[in-house]
């Protein structure tokens, strides 16, 4: 993890810096509160690396990279009202801690301060590029979480339709920022469109790993309990892919399982046995690697340095990763 | 009303053309459901206004006046939620007619559409200052949005604070309004500061008018019960001015009531009749006039067009609303 130091340094030292006023505090409190809870930050580095990648200065690319941290947050305020989660990298999330009105709000103040950030980059990035690439982005991410919803209620989701969720929910974030970093390089149109594309693949990888780990994960790395999406009858890959080919007796139960969620213990163990039968994770660990490959091919049509050598040691880490 | 059918028909065309796709429908239908729930346009009436009155083409500035529309609907969204509101110009609200998790996310699409609006405006116009002066008017409204919540709870909020909040929860959008339409216009700084100037006041006689209507108003042409914010226990400007100079004891009475809100009918008019002995509707009525006429001297500043004539009958028949 050492190559990413100086970039999470950065980052940490410059979401530190954020300057926000002391009141109202119900506005900027549980924004500040969500900010001091750690995550990876792996979109905030994506954003640099990218910016290197493409002959920048990784540092000029700060304000970008905060501003994709800031929507990740703003969507994890928002999500964890949507899905009711009660608690978030080990700590109660702002809807519990406060309540759901204060989450409403300082998602919303997230999202504006994001926005916010991307008017301190340099004059000679094109401010309306950049806000465009970004707001699409968000958008995208919307239309995925609406989906996600939609799936909720219905059993026949199809593969197609998961990895279009997927693209959405969580891909098009990290497409973003790949892209926000090219953009503050100042790269022609035809480069952010390739590393659009590396984004894409990247967190279409990110996201069928993550339902992966749910079931293949060790529970005290993962930090999740085994089977979390499995008892919330979530439209993960190995969900949707099982439905798909399972016996009419085996949906049958499954379906009526998946209809009056949360799943108990042994019918966690149980959808667990029938992902294994059909050789789902499987499946879902090739699908996996396909993208990840995916994604170094289009790594590998950009000029040598030590941003690229980075970003591949990034890749190699993601796929590897085990929580 | 005739001088501004010109401004709506532009505006409720332009909001039409709007086009949705279909699909998610989760994202999409509250969108459209909550846009086609005619309100009263105000704040893009403002924009077109403003920029005409700054020399611009009305016409071109329809993308702006979208924009603020769309913000202001994603502040109904939520705002709703948080107020638990059931009902809005005669529908259900978005979070009663489907759910929570729905109308938060049709908020947050919202808010990305209407700054993708501002894609649209001619290249010329300055995209970096126009977002920027866009982003802190809406961070203005979520810190009023938090005032107005802290306020809840509290029995000695002063007039200033009232003011300081009204000038985000209100005020800031209609700022925001008049200002988007002069750097449409492409007008120099001094002239964004004064029609800032004009809509802040606009904003706060607007608001006080509208605390005023809830008792003075007959409830058939204002469409909501007299006392509805008295019931709340809202923090209106006459709450506040009442609470600051009532006696002791009728200081207890009313905290007592307000601490075990919704109020009763009986309750309303006893509050009523103390808002009338401290002749607080009176003193209500002089500030709105006062903030009225300062956002009239603002505009006398402009050079005469039919613009700042419209400007001026726009003002005039705010200010002699009974709804």
């Amino acid at each position: 993890m050492d190559f990413i130091t100086s970039y999470t340094d950065l980052i940490e030292k410059e979401i530190q810096s954020l300057d926000f006023p002391s009141s109202p505090e119900t506005l900027y409190s549980p924004q500040r509160y969500i900010l001091e809870s750690n995550g990876k930050r792996i979109r905030p580095i994506l954003v640099l690396m990218a910016s290197g990648l493409c002959g920048g200065d990784a540092k000029t690319a700060l304000p970008a990279a905060v501003a994709v941290e800031l929507i990740h947050n703003f969507t994890l305020l928002h999500d964890d009202i949507m899905d009711q989660a009660e608690s978030r990298r080990g700590k109660a999330t702002v809807h519990i801690r406060w309540d759901v009105a204060t989450a409403i709000l300082a998602g919303d103040g997230m999202f504006t301060q994001a926005l916010l950030q991307l008017q301190r980059l340099p004059e000679s990035v094109n401010h309306k590029k950049l806000t465009r690439i970004f707001l699409e982005g968000i958008n995208h991410v919307c239309e995925g979480q609406a989906l996600d919803m939609e799936f909720e209620d219905r059993l026949d989701v199809t593969a197609d339709e998961y990895l279009s969720m997927i693209a959405g929910k969580t891909a098009a974030l990290i497409k973003v920022s790949l892209q926000i970093g090219g953009i503050v390089a100042e790269v022609p149109e035809e480069v952010t469109e390739q590393l659009g594309e590396l984004g894409l693949s990247l967190g279409i990888a990110f996201q069928i790993q993550d339902d992966l780990l749910d079931v293949v994960a060790d529970p005290e790395k993962f930090g999740k309990k085994r089977g979390g999406d499995i008892s919330e009858g979530k439209k993960t890959f190995l969900m949707v892919k099982t439905l798909e080919c399972c016996t009419a007796g085996e949906r049958e139960w499954l379906t009526g399982k998946l209809s009056s969620k949360p799943l108990q213990q042994d019918d966690i163990l149980k959808v667990i046995d029938l992902f294994r039968k059909y050789e789902i994770t499987d499946s879902a660990h090739s699908l996996m690697n396909h993208y990840y490959e995916k994604a170094s091919k289009m790594l590998a049509g950009f000029e040598d340095s030590d941003y690229k050598r980075d970003l591949i040691q990034l890749i190699t880490y993601l796929q590897k990763r085990e929580f």
